[in-house]
């Protein structure tokens, strides 16, 4: 047989596809780089990083730090692979940046697909975008600004305008032919689009089936009426959602008119589907970004807002107890009580929570069930209420000798609850019909409600009860 | 031009792309079938459900409750699309099965690729799966308990056996040629493998590569031998990383001796995307699986242990304010405030976890930055905590005033917020190295330390410095 093609065989070794490993940055490799890098040896680093995956690449940078970043950014710069741009995170792009300056920059960019150059154009600051747009060549300049018209996360960010499209009246003859001649089709493609006049997307025809027929068959005959365009205006979320509905490879995106603007590929789309997931996630954890890669005093500052808020619930739920401070000097014992009945509401109603962001992400909660899942919440509340106050109860009557404070704390717990499953259930589905992102804002009104409700009940009934 | 071919298209009448509504199961769309269920008339059911994508048709049947459900399959039960089968999920399955009966579930099942069969088969439950094995052909029981031998999650359930394949010495012609003639290949790929005796793989030609290339090419002069070939025994996530990494649309899967196996492709690497990313938010909020369709008992029983874990900790954290009762009892103020101190460490804490966990999940932390990302998160609760320490102490001041207070509550936050950042990164580390899943028991251990910590400190010094 004859010799393979890849970068990979270059050392001239024949590895067999059961011994290749899955990622090319592995341990050995990536320690033998940073001791290159600690060592400032910058042959020895071109020489490691020159066999691996431009992915590979842009994952090592990104563990970095900012100083070693630029070592092994300077070593690589003069022969840089355009394919790492798109790989990498924000905040290291800005490092390459830096580094390489806007002119190199711009001549990588003019390598890549056009939904990777509006990508990384779009994560720079201002005074970087302006710097690289006026080192860009006029008419990609154009392309360029014309992707970034397109609302942020929209499906016109996300496409690429290199499609292959052939006229209704050709034959599969004619366009293999075309196929084989054109040298400046993408690099790769699952489909051939057919458009009528205007550039109008009249139909798709997959690779497979144009291959299995016969020249003379005309591709009208072939193409598939059945695809799901997106007009580019589309929130990225929603293009995801489909992609994953409906396992889709590729789709077309189409301006109102009906004209073939590009199209969105699975591999832009399976980005897009982490970023919302890390976004839920984080969200629910109250951190706005993913910034293990940012900066101390970034950091701090993002987290701060969320604290801020935790902070405002932390000191509505003292004031509830402050309300009670008679009660408690009274009877200690419902301060070291009270902390129980506010976590396990807590925890609860974070349960309820959490699977109603991801319902509704999932777009699993509609106008059809949701009365259903609310009585279900607070059904599940009056359960593990029920359950856990009569084991609390019993507890607190042991530990300190008093029936009452365990009938009163058991009676807080079933309340506390119910309004843990009525309340992270509902918050959510509220304020998705608001229009407010679900995963950002429930936390904080939960805890609100599972602290006051929590301490409120726990020390009024032992007020009213135990007094 | 001439008329498309598919089914949206029966009714005669000719959408335009741009109109074509992302999704086909719309509002009004559910409605109608929610009405005709209700009053049912199955063939108003079947006339409604018949347009729909198989996967419009699962969504429909995972929002409706078991009555409904068993409605709508008797009605589509005589004429079932088999490709309504991979979209179920579990809980519809098993109500899918109950009414359809084993020996149609399995004709339908002879319509998919092993891939869907297999994963079908694997959510039922023991007794279903055998009278399923039972009624499948002797050939496909073969192919089928094949699958079912690798591990559950791995590389080999999430593969399917249909590829085309062709031998080294072919040309591009003879490939074309075979693709024309043989009616046996799957319904959709995206490239052909290359493989020489005893069906090892050698090559993949992505389709692209040989439209474009000259009928007497050889397939082994345009074949790539830059694969991610994976073992079968591999698990599901790291395929789903590989996939994400190189922006994958497809990879083969082979055995030990470079065997070609079958395919994975990119729909189900979707999948298993989404399994992953909820089952580290679901893990993180305390629920083990997303219950929206499961039973109120079965979620009752799901969700119990992890409250029920959450009461241990939380009676660890009463079991330290009990230590210090005697000094609430002459400070009340102490019993108001010390709940803050806590709260604050437990969402600080939790803000680390969450950038932890995921980090972990996206192999953002490694050995390279471990150390350096325990550090930031310890000076960010030293920033954090010195910010809100400054003011929270002045607040307290204010409302109770005693300026002691002040200063215990002040230096009692920046404490618990440091012990935040260095357990919320450190305790999925450490699961992660051990080898659990740190999303699943990170959150517990981590309030248990906030919460003993918050108290500890807040209690401790104010006994120490005010009585």
């Amino acid at each position: 047989m004859t010799g393979p093609t890849d970068a990979s065989q270059a050392d001239g070794t024949r590895r067999r596809a059961s011994e290749v490993a899955l990622y090319g940055l592995t341990p050995p490799v990536e320690q033998a780089i940073l001791s290159a890098v600690d060592a400032g040896r910058p042959n020895q680093i071109r020489g490691l990083i020159r066999p691996l995956h431009p992915a590979d690449v842009a994952d090592l940078l990104s563990r970095l730090d900012t100083e070693q970043r630029r070592v092994v950014i300077e070593a690589i710069k003069a022969r840089f692979d355009p394919e790492i741009l798109p790989y990498l995170d924000e905040s290291v792009r800005e490092d390459v940046f830096d580094v390489m300056g806007a002119r190199d920059v711009a001549a990588a960019l003019a390598e890549l697909d056009s939904d990777d150059v509006v990508d990384f154009v779009t994560d720079l600051d201002e005074d970087e975008r302006k710097l690289l747009l006026e080192a860009v060549p006029p008419a990609e300049r154009v392309v360029l600004e014309q992707g970034l018209t397109f609302p942020d996360s929209s499906a016109g960010r996300l496409m690429q305008r290199e499609v292959v499209a052939v006229p209704t009246h050709w034959t599969v003859g004619q366009t293999i032919d075309f196929m084989r001649t054109d040298q400046e089709l993408p690099e790769s493609f699952q489909e051939i689009y057919v458009v009528s006049a205007g550039n109008r997307l009249d139909g798709v025809v997959p690779l497979a089936r144009l291959l299995r027929s016969k020249r003379p068959v005309r591709v009208a005959d072939i193409m598939s009426a059945e695809m799901r365009p997106v007009p580019p205006t589309t929130d990225q979320e929603e293009v995801a959602q489909m992609f994953r509905r409906y396992g889709l490879v590729s789709t077309p995106v189409v301006d109102e008119s009906g004209q073939l603007l590009g199209r969105i590929t699975v591999d832009d789309v399976v980005d897009v589907i982490d970023e919302e997931a890390e976004e839920d996630l984080l969200k629910l954890g109250g951190v706005s970004e993913s910034d293990i890669s940012s900066s101390l005093l970034e950091t701090a500052r993002s987290r701060f807002v969320w604290l801020l808020v935790n902070l405002v619930t932390a000191f509505i739920a003292a004031s509830v107890i402050a309300m009670f401070a008679d009660t408690i000097a009274q009877v200690v014992a419902l301060a070291v009580l009270a902390p129980i009945v506010a976590s396990m509401g807590g925890n609860a109603g974070t349960q309820s929570l959490t699977v109603a962001v991801r319902a509704l992400a999932m777009r699993e909660i509609g106008r059809t069930n949701a009365l259903r899942v609310i009585v279900k919440e607070v059904a599940l509340g009056i359960i593990n209420g029920a359950i856990f106050g009569l084991a609390v109860g019993l507890v607190a009557w042991a530990w300190f000798g008093k029936p009452m404070i365990g009938v009163v704390i058991g009676l807080a717990l079933i309340l506390n609850l119910m309004a843990a499953g009525l309340a992270g259930m509902t918050i959510p589905l509220i304020l998705e019909r608001l229009g407010v992102d679900p995963a950002v804002a429930s936390g904080v009104f939960l805890t609100t409600v599972t602290d006051v409700v929590g301490f409120f009940t726990f020390l009024g009934l032992a007020t009213w009860l135990i007094l």
